[in-house]
């Protein structure tokens, strides 16, 4: 039974891979981080490190998620000027490469 | 700074849109979830309900994780008897929709 106990939201940006990867794991992490970190409101991040599938390679290297507390503090982010800070340094780099969605997220941890 | 307090490994299954929206909520949340709760070793749940993104319609609707302590457990849960048959019926009712991925997930609680 799924008994969540947290409901918040978040915004995923799922990586691709890049023409050239060491530059853009620079970038991301040296300039895009710093920057998404700012945005006013975030209460956690997550970064998943992807490997790949049962099948091989995955669509994916990366999945990066930033939450906030609901849709309107999300939002709020990303429009201020942090957001548009970091959302102009991700598309500077990683245009093609990204993936944006946002939704809620619901959360179960096994006893 | 990402002062990462955990460090697991995840099964991420995303799902794009598929034909029959109510069909597939009523085949994963009624089969496929209960099935996949079985797998041994699965300590967490996360769902994310995806509405969309900055630009507009987002290439998937749903986000389902599992977790695990690390890689051996989540190899030796998708070999189970339990994840051989959660996989059975995930490609029953969502071949073309899921992509499955693997990876370690590092996540970051701010103060």
């Amino acid at each position: 039974m799924l008994d969540y106990t947290s409901w918040v939201f978040k915004l995923i940006a799922l990586f691709g891979y890049p023409a050239d990867p060491i530059e853009f794991e620079t970038r991301w992490s040296g300039e895009f981080v710093p920057l998404a970190e700012q945005m006013p409101g975030l209460r956690r991040v997550v970064v998943g490190r992807i490997e790949g599938g049962p099948a091989g390679p995955a669509p994916f290297h990366l999945a990066h998620e930033l939450f906030f507390d609901n849709r309107e503090a999300l939002m709020a982010a990303m429009t201020s000027p942090e957001g548009t800070a970091a959302a102009q340094c991700l598309m500077s780099f990683a245009p093609g490469v990204v993936t944006l969605m946002f939704g809620e997220h619901l959360e179960e941890v096994r006893q």
